[in-house]
């Protein structure tokens, strides 16, 4: 491993007559040459008696890099270089995601999962912002809190493998740019303000404790490109090695945003827009997270809904994933039409509720015509996403090598049912990758390889920033794509064939 | 000036929707090409809003050197670039000198002297060693009243100068060994102790902050060789530009030790002895500091003295300029022999006080036999080094460019005198230099040019540690140097001329 921390032990000859160099000079000197030029920290100096004459001139250096220089952070007796920790993260603004690394091995020890509590300022990042605007005390506060919530995380990782976080030599950290300003402590008004310039895009490296964390070293921050493109998307990158290859990608993380890159090893076209809430059934009535009780998974059999629900109880309601299938499945069983409308002839569960229709898909449960049309905008807005670069680049849906979804939502998505509807393309399934918590792959990646901050920096300079909002078909585009799964339905063949499976043609 | 921080006046665009760059970026990426790859401390980015915008993007950024990249330390409104402050250092055990500076001119706008705050843990330097010795809380008190003792110096140079420490954008110290020690709040027995390894020798530099300062920004610490050989003899060759220079240089620090180094820019050996307390007048029964009420300068004429008192009043001791005038003097006139013995007959101001002979220089103020032993022996060791030095090198003493005295005691000291009693070697006086307080010197010369921490580098490289103690011969030579003025009295051809005008051969 060749990360952001080296722990090296050392044999030193003991100070004598004939070399009488300090304790400092030893281990510095005694380090291999890439080290070369090393500093040492006041920390350290201070430990260094008794400790290296406690051990017999045998210890351990702790080597964190700060972004310039290689700094010694740590010293221990004896050989302890098989005990090196590090720490990743996604810096989500609901969950916040950490993983114990063994920085000798690069194995995850352990993971960890804890609301952010910067709820508590506000369940919506605009809540949060709205909150601290203009407010040093009050960026304190919500600054605290996020350092607050890494250091439970930290103790529940403890409490999982006994390392404690005061062994932690270094730290990686990925989030949006809101969330990192509010890490930082800084003002994140800016973010939501034309002209969306942010204060500080490349935090780089911090001390560790200056951030609130329990541990000497240095923390990275993934850099970010844009207000909506931040350190998650640039962490992603990395993961999924997108800006090195030679064939055509598309990176689309869905969240409480939906972020796009599109692009190779020659050019990296991106751009956000608001395309997540929905999709997680934020704004669905009877919508909630994919915890227990969701409706994660849904069949259309002889009229009759087949549920799967997480921890196998009653379903209490439906998760982003649910709703995928249930819109798919009712649409190829006809009882939604291509404009997205519910069809009531086709079915007695579909009932008038007021001045709506609204399908009845478990007991008590109903999903709403409101809430298709929510949800078919939003996959119109992150499908036009998708088509408008691709348009940009002058490249055909055809030629895309791989289309990566990132995030929770696409790890559970039923590739079948997000293609019927046509959030996702109808390309080959083997080029529909779901790429998993990208974000958090990418601090660990950088947690455990160095020579990558080089490539962080090349694809800051590479990439280019498409502002959606600015664009003026974009609205045209969006309305063609509210249909199912498109207004071109000849761009979705495979859809097409499975809807005169069914009798339906379109 | 091209010193260790930079204050740049930027007039940046407001970002808009075609450059919507983070305040960071536009700041960083505003920097002349020098500073490519500059980091930005959080306290800078805290700041970046709201002062850019009310600033209307016109802000002055404080750059501070760390040893390795240069850091964003500070950010003004507008442009405050003329108001750029350091601040240098000489740490010494008693005294604490520091001079605010004028980084753009390099100009010195005050001095400051104030006591140590350390003297509360002891009068000399290893009653403190004592006091802290394998005790981590009072190794941080004596570190804390270190910090305090500079805190006190800055509020004085605020009193004279309006610039308040806040301000300071670097500093840079030089002190021995032992105080560098204390500065980081390290144990410093070692520097006592055989095999006299010191705990850390190169510091270098450290955020401000975490030394106790009150401002922004770091501190550089001058490096050391050895435990007598520290930060300040490493200023002092910076300050006098021996070790680049083609003549034979001698540099002697007398102070509470005296510190030795013989060289060029070809080589340099250095050591270092206790040669110190008694020319200051330490071990001296009515010695006495430099300041008010001391004799600073005394003359014999027609069997009378005349002294020079400073502040003009009542004598109340005598200082070591005025000791080495004293002995001088009697020793031309013959009040003292070659072996230095005090000659009874030769005036009746010298006395048989209890079981010895004293002169009374001033009323009621006497100078006894056991004082002249302890100063000869003194003066003796300090002969002894530059002579040893000097055979090691193979260099006769006539070949030497310069003989360049530091410290206070060498600036009022009367070079004919310290020629008469064979402390300085009896050379062309053009070539004996008074250089003054070199450790503040090297520090100011640092804080204004960057460039000579290669110098510094360099110099530890090159210079080759000499242990006196360790020297067979060094006894024996120092019994020969403990006469007036030399045993060997062909070495001091110029003493003999003046001896014989006052009838006496030797």
């Amino acid at each position: 491993m060749n990360g952001l921390s080296r722990k090296i032990y050392l044999e030193l000859e003991p100070p004598s007559r004939e070399d009488a160099a300090s304790a400092q000079e030893r281990i510095l000197r005694a380090l291999p040459q890439e080290y070369e030029g090393a500093q040492m920290s006041l920390g350290v100096m201070r430990k260094l008696y008794p400790l290296c004459g406690n051990a017999g001139w045998r210890v351990t250096v702790t080597l964190a890099w700060t972004g310039s220089v290689w700094q010694a952070t740590g010293l221990e007796e004896g050989d302890s270089s098989g005990r090196h920790y590090g720490v990743c993260a996604d810096l989500g603004s609901t969950t916040v995601v950490v993983q114990l690394v063994d920085c000798n091995s690069g194995q995850v020890m352990a993971s960890e999962s804890v609301y952010n509590e910067q709820i508590a300022f506000g369940e919506d990042i605009l809540t949060r912002i709205f909150y601290a605007k203009d407010c040093p005390e009050r960026l304190e506060e919500i600054a605290g809190a996020t350092a607050r919530t890494f250091r439970t995380a930290f103790a529940a990782l403890e409490k999982k493998t006994g390392v404690a976080p005061e062994e932690y030599a270094s730290m990686t950290v990925a989030g949006n740019m809101t969330m990192i300003h509010f890490l930082l402590g800084l003002d994140a008004f800016c973010i939501f303000e034309a002209p969306y310039a942010v204060r500080a895009s490349r935090p780089g490296f911090l001390p560790a404790r200056e951030l609130g964390m329990p541990f000497e070293g240095y923390v990275y921050l993934y850099p970010g490109l844009a207000n909506y493109l931040g350190g998650d998307i640039l962490s992603g990158l990395i993961a999924t090695g997108i800006a090195g290859r030679e064939d055509l990608c598309v990176f689309l993380d869905i969240g409480t945003n939906g972020e796009l890159v599109v692009g190779n090893k020659d050019f990296l076209l991106c751009g956000a827009g608001a395309a997540g809430p929905a999709l997680e059934g934020g704004s669905v009535r009877t919508g909630m997270r994919a915890c227990e009780g969701a409706v994660q998974y849904v069949k259309l059999k002889n009229g009759e809904f087949e549920l799967d629900v997480i921890g196998g109880g009653e379903p209490k309601g439906i998760c982003g994933s649910g709703i995928v299938d249930l819109i798919a499945e009712m649409f190829l069983n006809g009882w939604v039409d291509i404009r997205g409308r519910l069809v009531p002839e086709a079915s007695g569960r579909i009932e008038k509720i007021g001045e709506e229709y609204a399908v009845r898909y478990a007991p008590g449960l109903f999903f709403y015509q409101t809430d298709l049309d929510e949800f078919l905008r939003t996959k119109a807005a992150a499908g036009t996403m998708v088509e408008y670069m691709l348009g940009l680049a002058g490249i055909p849906m055809e030629d895309i090598g791989e289309f990566v979804v990132a995030g929770a939502f696409g790890t559970y998505l039923d590739k079948e049912s997000a293609v019927t509807i046509g959030l996702y393309p109808d390309l080959d399934r083997k080029k529909l990758v779901s790429a998993g918590n990208t974000s958090l792959e990418g601090a660990r990646i950088m947690l455990l390889h160095k020579d990558r901050l080089l490539e962080v920096d090349s694809i800051m300079e590479r990439m280019e920033y498409v502002q959606f909002g600015e664009v003026e078909d974009f609205i045209h585009l969006m309305g063609a794509a509210r249909a199912l799964p498109h207004t071109d339905s000849s761009r979705y063949p495979s859809v097409r064939r499975k809807l005169l499976e069914h009798g339906i043609r379109i």
